[in-house]
């Protein structure tokens, strides 16, 4: 039985991150949870979204530059600091050990296990927030994360995952089935007349 | 010790939805984990990227209207399935029992315990993907993952977690921290000037 609620955004958990621009002249950080991924494939996309009222907004918008850094769960109080001072009347640039890129207004974590470079794309706006797209430019993991061909195990990173409802940070869990093989068996099935079983 | 892989995005893991329109006048059904947050609070907007040569892109243009439902893991099958099969050659409303919310054109899904309907506001437009943002008209939750004050309890959901690089669903894990609290600590002793610990 189902209970109609309202207009309720239920798009969670969502992965922590924490966004770093350079905000007159001194790097600033926030957590971020409202992001989104828009493509697949090269250039490679992906956004946040956050309140116009933010301070991180402006350094965005000056240098058309930012990063993203993907925190494990042992960053859990450094993470959830960040978003809840503001760079406006809090200096963040000291909470982490920063590590330069390719860009120089994308401040780089290096206690965070990933690190992605984005140069701004374009502003989707909304009456309240901002949406930023960014072109990921380059990614820095490390090596601690990656398997052997050099591809990410997330299981190592032990992200970070928002939920609004519970206003919680939540751990990943244990891997459930392969992508694009677990309908394989209903494909066939369905291919063959036999029906849903 | 870091490595530049390059462009990769490591947004993951996201959130696996299926999303269903009426194309050709026939529901359809796509399991999507490209989505995306935009803002928090009324109206309250989210996002899915696709590429432009899907199926369901056509019926969302069409009617303006979509559904975005939260499989739980007991549907990984289902929800695998509709990924790897194209409408375009494949009928997928029998794939699901079915019920009527608000929108006409926004298919829901019994089986899913969580389903949005949504109203296309804008659609972001890329080379090869479009963004299609839509506003949030109503959500519908089955009794048993609300909790006694009606809000949702995503551990009661147990959604799937898309992740690229291990191409599998994973689980949701355990509660690690409470957001906006667990960085309260470090706000307090740096504005004491007794610095990070």
């Amino acid at each position: 039985m189902k209970r109609n609620l309202g207009p309720v955004n239920t798009l969670y958990p969502s992965l922590t991150t924490i966004v770093g621009a350079v905000v007159d002249g001194k790097p600033n950080f926030l957590a971020v949870a409202h992001v989104g991924n828009m493509n697949h494939g090269q250039p490679q996309y992906l956004s946040f979204g956050i309140n116009k009222k933010h301070y991180t907004n402006k350094g965005i918008h000056a240098n058309g530059e930012f990063s993203v850094c993907i925190p494990s769960e042992d960053l859990v109080v450094e993470t959830d600091y960040v978003g809840i001072v503001s760079g406006r009347n809090t200096d963040k640039s000291q909470v982490f050990e920063l590590f330069s890129g390719v860009l120089p207004n994308a401040p780089l974590i290096k206690g965070c296990p990933v690190c992605m470079e984005c140069r701004l794309e374009r502003v989707v706006d909304f009456p309240t927030h901002e949406v930023f797209i960014g072109e990921i430019v380059a990614t820095h993991a490390d090596e601690a994360v990656l398997r052997e061909d050099g591809s990410i195990d997330i299981s190592l990173i032990r992200p970070l995952l928002f939920d609004m409802s519970s206003l919680s940070y939540w751990s990943l869990g244990a891997p459930v089935a392969k992508c694009w093989s677990a309908g394989k068996e209903l494909k066939r099935s369905l291919r063959e007349g036999g029906g849903k079983s």
